[in-house]
């Protein structure tokens, strides 16, 4: 039977009262918010104020509450409340993929010590079911890839840029105006936010843990007309795409824009939507769209959780117990283009086989192989300079192309 | 902690041999198939001889063996074995959509009488978690559509008709040669196959039983040049898509050729790939791709129903429990285009609302509002005459081009 659940609340933004509409919106739905806990005294509220709180401890110290939903921004406040209340004994369910990510061994660690649930789902891709089809569905499965569009702030911005033709700095304002970006949107456009998402599902799909240090992200914020002029010439979609793969008992995590054509599902995945390739040794391709952003998705992807509580469910982090063997690793190669200015630019990046290379009044491009811990190590030097680097998506093309397969094989390619 | 798990296998044809080679390729798994069934004594074998039998009671009576995997063709004698099993305590994985949508109710209700797990996610969809998903994530949610490409064969056929310009018979034989098609296809092409998944479906979305022959399905025999012509004309795929829908707590469910364009997700799932959209009152359109058939894909999901046996899963038909007031209806009217013969075949199928009609030498078609009631009574006079009726997947169009609203509500379509 379903297990009576009283839930304590903090933060009464977007997603918060989202959740509160689904949840007397749902049909056989047994769980209660007893409390709410918000910062801002004199903020109107649309509920009665008796149900809000300004002080953590009225919540956290209520032995009445056992579930603690954690849907604020900052993320080191929501550390130490999903901490204690952890150690309080009660089941959590967080949106906060930064705090996840952030501390993902330690709160793995201390949910299982103190035996109680801590879900997630709402921070990876609103309501797409990823983590829980990982943990549940794929458990056994050997996977090889897991590829997506994880954040829709840049893929608004993206779409706007290919299909409207806008620059990156109009396609920005737009997104602003239209709410989906933030008014500091560093976080997005940077791709911390996607590298956050790839770092909790690196955990569910090869059980690795990864530091947000050791992975790269690159994001849009370098991007400029030549580039978008380029992409669309070529026939390319420019997206934002984590990838999480494996070679040989190692994984390596990265979050760089990509061109991609049409046969990669992602291309279809427009706007604030997000998009999810997951490739298993025998289940093959397997493709998850949904909405990426929102109060009503991601409200619906906590009730999901809430859900779960009410039955026990708790991750099993198998890939976690059955790969310890699984370790990390920036040494691979990917096939880029990157906009430079100059030579030193391609000596700064280390760039190997070059397949193409352009050289004009407005700009200069080449298409090549660079080491991804180059371009980790040279992050700072890349957006100094504004040289724009996107993964090239279609790796087998070389190959059809009749290229040297071996150049591929020297330098570990996948393709 | 995981439970030990003993195998019987029932069948050992291409998922079967998927299957074994599945498990014996997943690391961390420790279940174990102790003995196969099978029915041909002279047919050689790629296992040691030792592990068949040819009496089903060696392993229905055996006490040591909890988990029956059952993967033979027939359902009739598979309907058998499960009841056999259920009713000694074995918990069931099956993959047989044609037994569990036949028999959907009964075998509910055993399985919560002898408290055993019945599991048969590898019936819909290959390897798309589509039953998991219902259960365990939009378990709350609700739902108002589902929708999607549940067969493979027929896909294959549609995508050649489409993109080869291959005539429907040519088609059928390419897939025949390629092994996507049985050598008697009609359980595929006349819409049978994907018609007992969406009931499967409707289970776990709406809370309903229904039974097969209260569904309409209407395959894609009928399909000829014109009408690919027509669709390619239109910048329209055709896909066979069964629809589950809800409105004012009536379900409707229904298996019909479709016209769709390029906004639906559908339209990019090609060839033996299938694909499923889950509407959602919250979280929006969910959209789900994967390989529908072939002996990996399969044995993955079977795979993933017996690792999930060893967690104590069982479905809990949270939607069945909620609804009970849901029911079923036929009496919904869609937009079709349907190419006949005289206008007494119009009259045959009750068309309402006609929005397009064309006559010519080499055929006539209109597009117009039909019910599914007529559609399921005509049902052998749309074969014998060779009709074709597929809807129409633009349902908005009609009103962004200015078209009375209240011919819609009228006829009770929901558009």
């Amino acid at each position: 039977m379903a297990k009576k659940l009283n839930i304590g609340l903090f933060g009464f933004g977007c997603v918060g009262q989202g959740l509160y509409h689904v949840l007397n919106n749902s049909k056989g739905f047994t769980a209660n918010i007893t409390k709410i806990a918000v910062k801002d005294k004199n903020k109107p509220r649309t509920l009665d104020k008796s149900i809000f709180t300004f002080d953590k401890y009225e919540i956290l110290d209520n032995p009445e509450i056992n579930v603690i939903v954690e849907l604020i921004d900052d993320a080191d406040e929501a550390f130490e409340i999903v901490k204690y209340a952890i150690r309080k004994g009660k089941h959590v369910v967080t949106a906060n993929k930064k705090l996840v990510a952030t501390h993902l061994k330690e709160l793995q660690q201390l949910q299982e010590e103190h035996n109680v649930s801590l879900l997630y789902e709402a921070s990876v891709c609103g309501s797409i079911p990823i983590i829980r089809t990982l943990e549940e569905y794929f458990d056994n499965e050997q996977l090889n890839k897991i590829s997506g569009i994880f954040n829709g702030t840049t893929n608004y911005i993206l779409t706007k840029t290919i299909s409207e033709k806008l620059s990156y700095a109009s396609a920005l304002k737009q997104a602003q105006e239209k709410g989906f970006a933030e008014s500091d949107p560093t976080s997005d456009v940077e791709g911390f936010d996607p590298k956050y998402k790839a770092i909790i599902l690196a955990l569910h799909s090869f059980g690795v843990f990864a530091k947000p240090e050791e992975v790269l992200n690159i994001g849009i914020t370098t991007l400029d007309d030549n580039d978008i002029k380029y992409a669309s010439e070529k026939g390319y979609k420019i997206k934002l795409v984590p990838t999480i793969r494996q070679n040989k008992n190692k994984i390596s995590i990265f979050v760089l824009p990509k061109f991609i054509k049409q046969e990669n599902p992602l291309y279809f995945v427009d706007n604030e939507f997000n998009g999810v390739i997951v490739e298993g040794e025998f289940s093959g391709e397997q493709f998850l769209k949904g909405k990426g952003a929102g109060g009503h998705p991601t409200g619906a992807a906590v009730l999901s959780d809430i859900s779960a509580l009410s039955y026990d469910y708790k991750y099993a982090f198998k890939k976690l117990k059955q790969s310890q063997a699984n370790n990390i690793t920036n040494d691979v190669f990917i096939k880029a283009y990157i906009r430079y200015n100059s030579v030193v630019d391609l000596q700064a990046l280390e760039t190997q086989h070059i397949f193409e290379q352009y050289k004009g009044e407005s700009y200069n491009y080449v298409v090549a192989l660079v080491n991804v811990k180059s371009l980790l190590k040279q992050k700072d030097y890349i957006l100094k300079n504004r040289l724009f680097v996107s993964e090239v998506g279609d790796e087998n093309e070389a190959a059809k192309q009749g290229l040297d397969e071996s150049v591929f094989e020297s330098v570990n390619l996948e393709y």
